[in-house]
């Protein structure tokens, strides 16, 4: 069974209560707390030993790693992380030093976004390191975005670069919390998510909530230089289009905005974040497919994105 | 190293922030988000397969005890659990209709106590189950209890029987969430915690965190009859005393009143709760040391708690 069709079964009638706003189904759940202007946001993100990481990876990279990709879906919710709880489940024989290495990693990346650790566990896991991050945080209600806003006409922006990630950037990304929140100041936002399964199944994912299709124009795509190094050197038996749709664990933002926004919103990311490509790769179609768009005319999307839970 | 020392050398040093009312070290992290009389509560916990169930143990059981073990944490702070995020960790080969018989559990208990699953995911651990459930809640400030405010002179008290969970109670126990809220509304409870390391290892998390030391009443002890049983019969090899010091996975609560409270305390939960023992289990002592007084007198504990971490 596929991760998708799984979830799917799952949540199937889960307990729910009126000050649930947004609960299973979008980056971030969304409670109604009581808060005047704001909704409190929440999170839970794992990591596995040779899933995510290898036994090779360096600990403090794999701490980061943690920690920022939980921060990546507050980023695509434009919301403020406050405060995470870390679980931590280890061999028994597991080195200390490499514990401590870890954690060091990932209090260092909280830190840097000013996120407390209140808490959490270490508990066993015989065969393999798991660490599982829940974070806390809030979103004024009204700068709040979700997946499900994209409007046919709107333009569709995608953050940094994409494909190749397994070369190294899946390990050192930054999260676009600052991005995100500037972003929901200046603009209206209609739909955002992060890219942790490849542009292709995200995008789907966002369509779909959102009730529309997509037009992706191929030659815009902003393919990350190892896509094209291992596409032409043979090591990834994918194209290095094939690697920006479907590659995953990019940890960047996929946005919808209007049209008439989408000069505005170029100029000023690029004043404002110089050192962060961003690039217009699409539009929202009201058709609900996925076309990719080359020189000779639109084609269906090749394949879906990376699937984990395969 | 264990699991005490671990956590010790890892919450060295974490990142913090005002809004942090109490971080590790207590059974549920409390967070100032500018509500005007309620903290918001965080407390995650997991469970392995192999530690805290086996692979026979049927699923819908194995489902109530992940969740009514975060819940138990609540109870002990008090506090009101809204929503919870669910991380399955499992298996590829895994039965789905397992996992669903294992979500069913999770849920009715959630729904029992009116916490809605908003999130969550499923991720690949490849040779066991692991659960990790991470829930948020409230607590009014002025109710709020924590571990750390016992004093000299005051009543000990434990609700329900201990030892022997093993027997089947670590398995189809229930949060004590309704007594800690009435307790708290109608007295004021010094300190509390829930018992899962056993109330040896516990009562010292609670006398550590409050300052003072502690004397138990071994004759008050109140033995659940499976403890006795397996003393008797020799399928454990502890008396029946050290099974309900050191067991374990009781989940039941151990607080602290002052002493003009105690028999108030004893009346109304008998009152209120009469399926639900409450026993006086000793008294708080201003010097920092744990002792058991039986017949002959006063002797030192034997032993710490169950130590999950070893």
């Amino acid at each position: 069974m596929k991760e998708f069709d799984l979830i799917a079964r799952l949540t199937r009638n889960l307990p729910t209560h009126p000050g649930v706003i947004a609960g299973p189904g979008d980056d971030c759940a969304l409670l109604d707390l009581g808060l005047p202007l704001h909704w409190v946001v929440l999170k839970t993100d794992a990591v596995v030993e040779g899933i995510h990481f290898t036994t090779e990876t360096p600990p403090a990279q794999v701490g980061h790693k943690a920690m920022a990709r939980v921060l990546s879906d507050f980023a695509a919710a434009a919301a403020t992380p406050t405060a995470a709880l870390v679980t931590l489940a280890l061999p028994p024989a597991y080195d200390p030093e490499r514990i401590d290495t870890l954690y060091q990693g990932l209090c260092e990346t909280a830190r840097r976004w000013n996120v407390a650790i209140v808490g959490g566990e270490t508990t066993t896991n015989p065969d393999r390191v798991l660490i599982s991050i829940s974070a806390l945080g809030t979103v004024e209600k009204a700068r709040s975005v979700r997946r499900s806003g994209a409007q046919p006409g709107d333009a569709l922006f995608v953050s940094g670069e994409l494909g190749g990630s397994i070369a190294g950037h899946h390990l050192d990304f930054q999260p676009r919390l600052e991005e995100a929140r500037w972003l929901t100041e200046q603009f209206s936002v209609h739909a955002m998510i992060d890219l942790s399964d490849g542009l292709a199944g995200d995008l789907r994912h966002l369509t779909s909530a959102s009730g529309v299709g997509a037009e992706l124009f191929e030659t815009s795509l902003p393919i990350r230089r190892e896509a094209k190094l291992r596409a032409r050197s043979g090591e990834s038996p994918k194209s290095a289009v094939l690697a920006a749709l479907t590659d995953g664990e990019d940890f960047e933002l996929l946005f919808a905005v209007s049209k008439k926004d989408a000069v505005p919103v170029l100029d000023g990311w690029r004043a404002r974040f110089p050192e962060v490509r961003l690039t217009c790769i699409g539009r929202i179609l009201p058709e609900p497919s996925i076309r990719l768009r080359d020189r000779q005319g639109p084609k269906p999307m090749p394949t879906h994105g990376y699937v984990h839970f395969a």
